[in-house]
């Protein structure tokens, strides 16, 4: 029988501001990557979002960026492998405490936004996040793109792969770039399907029609877009009416 | 035998700026409050602090306050209580995790700057600040003015009364405000006399020669002032020639 | 002819984040108070703000605040005379530059939140904000509550008492708290008819039935709620309709 | 006669935070670099250099930067270009108000730290700073490194160029880089000849003994080390020995 996770970021608000639907999205995921503070999500956020997924059995990993709220954490930046080490340790021990207190913990790290994008390709920067994990809690997977130069510097780490429903692979099986046209896949339906191939064949049809291999654990659905929310039930009741089990990976 | 724990603030820089002589005043004191972020100390500054204080056996505290990075934390806020609670946690994990990663564990919280003086008289704020350490580990001490709201608010924490060397005291037992003239002592032998007789007696003379009962287990000493640490150090002569033990309270 | 302007809070977003309807309300107003980015309003968001009010002849507003992103500038702080001079300064004159780049100006200054409330009754920060606008141009309007402290400290400026269609008053004059359950005016028609009152005689009703004078030359509207661009828009088809000429006041 | 300028970079404290005697280099230079708030600098900072300058006739330049305070604005950001043009502006009108406060006047831009370097190779940030400058006064010239991005991306703009008496030069005019060993020329009676070189035959000796041409109208001290206030008065007296008259650029 198929068995996959589905994960999405949560908490991405920030004081008054808020982004997406969290609680709607905790019905969906079984695993939330809450924000620690550093692209989005102040300690009360952070509190009701773990809050919310201890309630409802949804596992919590921390979702850690760059510092930079005025951009959310999509600009790339240039941090030494220390500072970098040192930030994702603090994110990660305030989220886990946070969830402590809620009466979960932290599960697993996924980085954020630029960050998530130059780790696959960075090995300085992949190794400052690894180290982080290291430090905390060396049990702590890490969630990444099949390919990351984080499969290769997280040595001794557990490093899990995920895949992406609504988003179009190249032949060589990474993801196109969002400049592209034909980047994001919208059609409900066809997200749906992809998905359930992903989670009950572990492949998905690329941009030029290759068939290629991705042996993800996890699949990432969004909340941060109208409708999105609605995309991503759809994705789970698809799942679910395939016959795939859904159980987070942490 | 006398019995005393001396307690400083560290890791009050934050990226290219330093405030104090941390490694100074690590050899002086045997409790650290350690920034963690909200006011001062960025996550590297707070692993060196942390890292520093577990080679020497120094204990480390977590220093919570306001978020105000541009008034230091020296500007009082009118924080809503489910806000300062989360701040408050989000700080003392962040630092837990990074003194564990470094070998220790915060041991005790204190306040920080315009927080720490409104918690001794705001209930509200006071019991927000009792009600972070609660959920997180009730275990923990607060360190804290004696006669402090604190003490009242904080049920079923341990509350520790700490005191000043240099600072002059009313009649009352309160701190005479900074904006008197005569608010800091700054002879360094009369500061270590002063810091003797709060060790051995639990006593301080006023500012109208009456003496007064103060019972504090800590005694603060300061290290963000030229000679700061020079006099930080002459207090703990001083204590140990008197005979009195220097040892933590938590 | 009963002559009124209408302003409301504009521009208040950050980074990713949004809040309210800018482009709806800019149809709407005749008076944009533009955040300049302490408690909202990030460089781009203030220059498309900007650019959208010069299209419209709406005039542009410097909406002053605290530092206080986390908390949307609502938290009183007891920020220094001086600092609090700088801060506002600096606010307003970023702002000014991003206007007159756009073809625009700032015309006026009205301060934010928890500043705004804070200046109507203590005269050190009322003296801190007029000292900001008199170093930067004497001859700009302080936009604040009738019988605020802003009024007696800011000598030699002009300052322009504003009212609130949506606010319950006092006998006395001033808002009903937000804490209390009829703080806020929550029927359309019955809003539009104070603004019109406002307007034409000057007066609102108070909570006990009394008529009170007003005196206001410009009634705040708010664009940050569900529904609160159509209020906005209600109040000002009703003033229209009541012969009343909006123009702004500076 | 030749004629020289001496830029430093000042106003790099804040909050509590200091770096650099900014008084000390004020007495140094005819053009001060005065840091904006988003690497450095708060506005009371920016006052007190403001009014500093004025009164001792230094121009005023705006040292604009990416939103970094933790990092200094030593972090290479991958800002979009708008977002970049925006925060420029932001910055330069912010600092041109509170120096026309003071009695003074913003009169040139320079780019700060990583973002210096980024515009010197990058068309896309080089043309984003650039446009700040345009829409703001396009009358203001830019100071950058020969060679730079900024000369060609800059049109209609006057870009000036600069010179560092205390680094090692490549054969091709560059900077050797501060990763290598002898980056940095530490011998004060060195630095003084090269700046004296500098100013009267325009021309620097590279590491490997070739004289190369720089065309500098303007030499750049620092202030924030140990020692280096001192450096930058014997460049100063060095120059004004040599007969080089110091005028400021702009």
């Amino acid at each position: 029988m198929a068995v996959i996770d589905i994960n999405a970021d949560l908490g991405e608000g920030f004081g008054v501001w808020r982004l997406g639907d969290d609680l709607a999205l905790l019905d969906v995921v079984t695993s939330a990557n809450v924000a620690c503070g550093f692209h989005a999500g102040d300690p009360v956020i952070m509190r009701r979002a773990c809050a919310g997924a201890v309630e409802r059995g949804v596992v919590i990993g921390a979702q850690v960026s760059y510092r930079d709220l005025a951009g959310f954490g999509r600009r790339e930046m240039d941090v030494a492998e220390e500072e970098l080490t040192a930030d994702v340790l603090y994110q990660l021990a305030a989220l886990d405490g946070i969830a402590r207190a809620e009466g979960g913990r932290v599960a697993y790290v996924k980085p954020h936004g630029a960050l998530y994008h130059r780790v696959a390709r960075d090995p300085v920067q992949a190794r400052a996040v690894a180290e982080a994990v290291r430090v905390y809690d060396a049990t702590l997977p890490l969630l990444s793109l099949p390919g990351s130069a984080v499969h290769t510097e997280a040595q001794g780490l557990t490093v899990v792969a995920e895949c992406f429903a609504d988003r179009a692979y190249t032949p060589a099986g990474s993801l196109v770039s969002r400049r592209e046209p034909d980047a994001v896949v919208h059609d409900p339906a066809l997200v749906a399907e992809r998905a359930v191939r992903m989670a009950v064949d572990g492949t998905v049809i690329a941009i030029d029609g290759s068939e290629i291999s991705l042996g993800a654990r996890s699949i990432c659905v969004h909340g941060d877009t109208p409708g999105a929310v609605a995309l991503a039930q759809a994705v789970r009741t698809a799942l679910t009416e395939a016959g795939v089990a859904l159980e987070p990976f942490a």
